[in-house]
Parts: C-alpha cells; sequence; structure tokens
C-alpha cells in the first residue's frame, strides 16, 4: 500500500472479525515499530502480545470499571455510553511498554520533555500504519490504569504502559472523521 | 512508496542540500500530520513553518547555547561534539505546537496521561513519513528551550513546542542505527 494513502486512509477500528491474525502479519507489524526514530537510538519500547482470551477478558473489565470512573469523573457523557467491548473481541491486544530510563538529553531542559513516549508514540503510529496496509484494522486504546495493566499483563513496575493497541480483521469500515485543512492549523514565517 | 518500505528506510537526516521545498511536497507532508490518530479527534496540533533564514538562524544560534548546557548538565560527552548546523541549513523548519487543553479522559486517570503529546508525535511520525514518501529528508529536534522557541517563533503560552522538524533534500543517505529484533522487545500470552 501506498505511503501516503495508508496515512490518509488509517481508521481507528471498534469492530473485530472473529478471524485469526497471522503471525507473519503480527511480526510485520511489531518490526515495523522498531523503525521509530528515538532519542539517541535508545528504542524505549517493549511490547507484550495478548492473544490469551481470558487475561483480554480480564483487561476489558477492569478497563470498564474504569470507563465507568472516568465518565463520572469528567461529566463526558459520551463516556457513559461508550461500547469498548473491542477490548475483548479484538483477536490481538498489544501493550506498549515504554522505559522512562530511556530519556534523551532533553530531560535535563529548564522544561524536561519525556523522549521515551514520543518515541513510543512513534512506534505505535507505524503500528498501526502497518496494519492498515496489511489489511487489518486497529486502534489505540489509553483509558486503563497503570496498576491494572501492571497486574492483569505482568508488567515490570519500572515501564509505563503507554497504551494497548487492538489488531484484528474489521467487520466494518469505519467513518472517516472531519481533519483540519492546512490552512487552519499552519502558519508561515517566510 | 511502499508504507512498509517507507518506515524502513526513512532516516533521521543531519545534512541538507541548499534546494528549496516545493510548496506543494510541504503542504502534503503537513496534510498527513492531521491523519495522525488523537483522543476524541480534538486534532491537537498547529504548525508554524519557518522558511526565513533569519529566524532559522536565531533558532539555531539558542539551540547551541542550550546544547552545550545540556551537555554540561547530563555529562555526556557525544551532546559536547555534537553539530547541529542542520537547524540553519535545513530549508525549512517546523516547530510543532501541541495544546495541553486538548487531553482526552486519560487525563482524568490516577497516574494520569498526556494524550496531546502522544497524538502530536503521531502527527510528527506522520510527517517524517510521508516527508521521506516525497524524497526529502527529515529529523526531529527536541533539545532547545520552550522559552526560546514561543520567542523566536512567536507562540502563544498556552501550547507547547513538541519538537522542531527539519525538512529538505538530504546531501547524502544517512546510515541505518541497528534495530531491536521482534524477539527482543515482545513477550506473547498465548
Amino acid at each position: 500500500m501506498d505511503c501516503l494513502e495508508a496515512i490518509k486512509t488509517r481508521r481507528s477500528c471498534r469492530n473485530y472479525l472473529e478471524k485469526t491474525v497471522e503471525r507473519d502479519k503480527l511480526h510485520r507489524i511489531l518490526e515495523a515499530a522498531a523503525y521509530a526514530p528515538s532519542p539517541v537510538n535508545k528504542q524505549p519500547w517493549e511490547f507484550v502480545v495478548v492473544i490469551n482470551v481470558l487475561c483480554k477478558k480480564q483487561f476489558f473489565a477492569a478497563a470498564e470499571a474504569t470507563r465507568l470512573k472516568l465518565a463520572e469523573k469528567s461529566g463526558w457523557k459520551w463516556l457513559s455510553a461508550f461500547n469498548i467491548a473491542f477490548l475483548s473481541e479484538a483477536p490481538v491486544l498489544v501493550a506498549v511498554l515504554g522505559d522512562p530510563a530511556k530519556n534523551g538529553a532533553e530531560q535535563f531542559l529548564d522544561e524536561p520533555g519525556n523522549g521515551y513516549i514520543e518515541a513510543c508514540s512513534c512506534a505505535v503510529q507505524n503500528m498501526l500504519l502497518a496494519a492498515h496496509a496489511e489489511g487489518l484494522g486497529s486502534l489505540w486504546y489509553s483509558l486503563f490504569e497503570q496498576k491494572d495493566a501492571r497486574e492483569i499483563f505482568g508488567l515490570p513496575a519500572d515501564k509505563v504502559a503507554i497504551g494497548v493497541v487492538c489488531l484484528g480483521y474489521a467487520e466494518r469500515e469505519a467513518g472517516a472523521p472531519r481533519r483540519k485543512s492546512v490552512e487552519e492549523m499552519t502558519r508561515f514565517i517566510d
């Protein structure tokens, strides 16, 4: 698939078919992740690939409780109605772990940056694009508590779960939300 | 260019030719940025495209002072010798601004996330890939102080400069740093 086409036609998928994701596809998606840029090439990422049905169900249950709590805390109505069944229905969940010890020199700035989060985010974007190029749907999910992810996926305490990426064959094509135009979001200093 | 090929052959470019970047290419690169995922589709990004030579030189001078300070603070020897002339030599710098007011519900977690940084990072990765597909070199640069970026690029105080992306035709092809193998960085829960 053409690169610009992949970028422009990737969608967040919230409905997955019960169809196994081929291991070679998964391998290429994870390989793509590692080609993201990172501070001093520290590659601050690790991945836990969850295919086990019970483990996915446990995560879904914890995320459901979190969703209800966030709906109450935020007062955001759409969150109360948000169906996150995709967390147990997607054939594959990939927990993306970042290592805060692998920041670059931006950690020494007056307003310190967190290069490891930025690098892991780029790795996730590569995964979403590679999944799309492989004919798979994907979704970056972030609404979970670290303690739940640590417990359910058995994560080390010194790593941060940046997100959980759902992967699988899409049940249907998702719509394209409106994007800002270049003119709306850009200013030139000529 | 094929999507997986673009992901795997993109390199960080630190040497640019004195050759103007076509406006239509720039437009497609910025357009690609907006197709990144973001919490609740808030699209927390804005861009300042710097072509003005004096403005690039001012930023280079400020970043030089910062680099020396960071080299001292970190004690990292490579930083003392790091040649960042690309900041004035690249024909185009794009300051990527994030809006901390445009986080998603992850801001209400016990360990709050910063979805706007993650979304802006995905937007940058799209830019780097789109630039590569358009035959351009690129680099994500983060070693600058916010106050310098605000002053030199005239940024609003409520936005954060996530990074500065250098764009231009590469003088030569950069080498490929080693990547972790899938086996090294992945664990399966089957």
